[in-house]
């Protein structure tokens, strides 16, 4: 067990920041947790006792002036990525950051330029790659087990809609929720998308609605070499959280289906069933973000690309941009309109 | 056994014309197949003595001359439909006729006058709404199982291209496949359409595209109530007849998967298989082609509305020209435009 | 369609007599249903007429002395099949007879002698060997796609007991319902029986217990080759008709599920859920019903072996007869103890 | 944090026991692994060394001497759980011990009189009742979902068979694999077995029965209550490890499925097939082995019992004498025979 250790500085213990702290400390073998920050201390200090980690921060900076840290996971609120990336990135630090790097292009691209000239590894927190259902589709693609793809369906719905407050500041659903189908969308065909076509409604909740968003969507992408897409989203699934694809292949089709709690089905005078798919992606999703990060570690300790890119960061927003503009002007819009 | 039965004529013995033959004979106990015509005389033969039924004509108009029949199932090529059914319609007689009514709007307008000026019963061959599967998500709907809806998926791909020869001829894949789809759609949300998108492609063979068509589609829907719907369309599955729905709404949602040859899931020591899905859909709709017909006969008898009208013939088509417009000019149509 | 068509005579029209009757007449084109008889005359009229057969008897050896009639399917209550069998064949008639042959193996062997002296063919009703479900695993291990068999499961469940008077005449459980599950168990892993132990018990109703007879049981079957069985019945299974079967071999298993009327699956706040399997045989099996009187049809008409014969028809009773035995005396009971 | 911890001695770091281990250390919060100890030191301290545990010892009473020492976790070779389980009882301990307490009831008897006169507590390692599955069905029963019970099947299959020098130390099959599926039925009925019958065959490898044992048996249980079981255990399925079991009662049926690595399924021109189920215990069972361990953590802090006792090691050692007996004489066996 003497292998060399990827030194990693936590900034921001949120909820997703406090995953990924506990997975960096106790299963992911080749990361050593060296130090956490958070703006909050106390936030900051009671994740540390808890998991033994010897050095904390308020000020993410010191981590970021410590040579003995290799790598920064940054877990900060959306606003800050773009800044913390630069900053990581001109401190010589490799870089794993939750999605998604910034809301406008402009941002993104100031940032990526940042970890470009610097020569470090940036990964982006697109955990769903990492999940044993798609990674299965897309390895049916690459193994040519459907042939060529031809058309994709991803279902992406939440079991319920965030606060009201929360939907006011999150840049609305396409950048806020679909920004993940976007990616999975990429990922698996493996191609950029040439032109969006949104057509949103308000099905659930009106107060979202007023609040300036949509709740409910259909997307269509048209990628470059003639795939069609259509992605799902609904803020509202009353059995759960519903996270599916379903791709039709020259030689066959692969889809996936919703995890459970458990196998057990249930038959009655009524009918047959079975208990609720796991709620929502904490519970879905949890192995995921332990995967994605022990990848970014095995990425830059291995001197490997690391498997989502700042690029595939930049790609996600510049299509929840398009969606947005197609919703607005109901039209299709192409991809170089907002680049 | 003494109640009255429906003296029907049979105009078209083609390869579904046999099938609605054998089950207006057979299993359909309050029809009476009287006679058949075809202008292959022979064919009409053929099919008569099979099955006991002693008329036999070359020509359609001896069948709409004779005041003992009641009701005609017009069976002929779809360029023949719309005529038809305003001849039957002026000779009094109720009529079951297949899809699609015609291919432009005039023609359908003209024989949907004669139908209503002569005050006879029309239906539409749309067999999919008497599918087991299908009628049961709209029973869902009916009962309140899943709320309101909000979002429907339409899967609807063939296992392989027709020859080209029909492509040529078939008034396009919207026109020609997509068309029960559409009529699919407005009967599960049982609403009108307001918006069409219609996102097409050849993927499956060039010489389709050479011919003019598309092979692979993605058509988004608005429906007035807000509903959006997305139809996914393929020519080519190879793993057959690939014909599913799913539905969200606000508490609940549905779905149906395709029906197979039998239940038989084996595994072995590479994976867990079961046999492909049924093939097309003469095995797939047999048993729906069978209960509309009988439909049909009863409300004929009853008094009552037929299940699938002429305006439901006539929005389908409506429909498809208007995902074609929209394909071609790369844009959402509104209804309104095809009217 | 000069072919020639097989000449049949049909005895009893009781509920299975119908659904044979009305095969013969419509879906079966090799055959001719040619006269019906029924000690019940009122009935055989009733149900001939509705076919439009000719010929009508309320003395079924009207029947076996018309050298016009090629062959008889028996549908009479379970104390006259033997004697019937016996009397067809000295007659020169082609048989098919519904199980069981009789209760004893006295009656059995003197009915299938005559058989055999007669040299004319005889099928018994084992219809369940024609089932698209079962018949898919009989292929699989024909086809060596699981192997050698090693274990067999058969579940066999009736969605609720008969009335207590049939229950009194039924010859037991063993022979009434057991029996299509001892010779399923015979059809998958084609071999013969040696050994059987049968742990009954009475759980659904006390009332069948009153009776002298079981409601529920465990059968375990030792074969030849060495593959053990257990057979799995209960008279009331709330959710329905249950009917499956699970074998485990060398290379592989293979199992099958119930056959459903639809395949819509609801999601809704609280479950998972679909509707109920198919409730009982008429509905189950009806297919399997038309396919095994097409085969014994083939079968006369080409000269080939019946695909379900009279040892078939003993070797059910003889395990029925050994199970009761083993059940009672609670011991395993060899075979060779009851022949 | 501040509430107390139990502080534990793990005996013995083969396989289970390094899970063991893991979970103490890292998953578990109200558990301190404060020592390991084995017979082999090095591998003590290299699991000591790993996970940051500060003391390692060679000789287990080094851990049973030490007052501060509250439980233990007894991992060590089967023919030590007894022994091992009074000494830890004499000296006072908690204790958790891995299955069978022993392979004769008279060494079992004395162990458990131990733990008797100490009064501590003690857990046997039948981790499978904790796994999610199982647990929901043992849920609908206790729920009443189901009603009365009445027929249970359990499939347990192992992937592939054991080195043939474990089979002839194993104890045999019964003992060694049948044992956990004695546990799972007196655990999902909640009654005492009254009579056992074993059918038991040699179908997977010849040399299995030349060392003495079987590798394929159908086992049905008697319980006092009523209800019959039958538990199907076979060495080998090429798909991997098959853990189900299925329950008829009054009111409904419940059954689970194996559990696979992910959901995709794919269908090509061939078939409709998924990845195979996880193939052994560490994959399938993982959940379940921290999820017991916790359980007897919780049990001794806060005082309540513990979910698998002493009496129900026992119980699953006497089935699988009686079910040997049985085996052996090919007879049934009563539960008092070996008393």
């Amino acid at each position: 067990m003497e292998r060399k250790r990827l030194n990693i500085g936590l900034i921001g213990v949120g909820r997703i920041g406090k995953v990924h702290a506990e997975h960096l400390r106790y299963r992911i073998p080749r990361a050593n947790l060296a130090a956490i920050s958070d703006v909050n201390l106390a936030a900051a200090q009671e994740c540390a006792a808890r998991l033994g980690v010897a050095r904390v921060e308020a000020d993410h900076h010191a981590l970021l002036n410590d040579p003995a840290i290799d790598a920064v996971v940054i877990c900060s609120p959306t606003d800050m990525h773009a800044t913390m990336i630069e900053e990581a990135a001109n401190a010589g630090k490799q870089i794993f950051c939750e999605k998604p790097i910034a809301r406008t292009l402009g941002e993104i691209d100031q940032a990526l330029d940042a970890v470009a000239k610097a020569g470090v590894a940036l990964q982006i927190g697109f955990n769903r790659r990492f999940d044993p259902n798609f990674a299965r589709v897309r390895k049916a693609i690459l193994a040519g087990e459907v042939g060529e793809p031809h058309l994709l369906h991803i279902i992406s719905r939440d079991p319920g809609p965030p606060p009201i407050e929360y939907v006011r500041v999150s840049g609305g659903m396409f950048l806020d929720m679909t920004i993940h189908d976007f990616d999975m969308a990429r990922f698996l065909i493996g191609d950029e998308v040439e032109e969006v076509y949104a057509a949103g409604a308000v099905r659930v909740d009106p107060a979202i609605g007023e609040a300036g968003d949509l709740d409910t969507a259909l997307v269509t992408l048209k990628f470059k070499s003639g795939v069609l897409c259509v992605i799902d989203n609904s803020r509202k699934a009353v059995y759960g959280y519903d996270q599916r694809v379903e791709l039709l292949g020259s030689a066959g089709g692969a889809a996936v289906s919703n995890n459970h709690p458990n196998t057990a089905v249930i038959s009655d005078a009524t009918c047959v069933h079975r208990d609720l798919p796991l709620n929502f992606f904490m519970d879905r999703y949890l192995e995921s973000f332990l995967v994605e990060v022990a990848a970014f570690v095995d990425a830059v300790l291995d001197g490997t690309p690391t498997p989502v890119t700042g690029v595939d960061g930049r790609a996600a927003v510049a299509l929840g941009i398009a969606a947005l503009r197609s919703h607005k002007e109901n039209r299709p819009v192409r991809l170089e309109e907002v680049k």
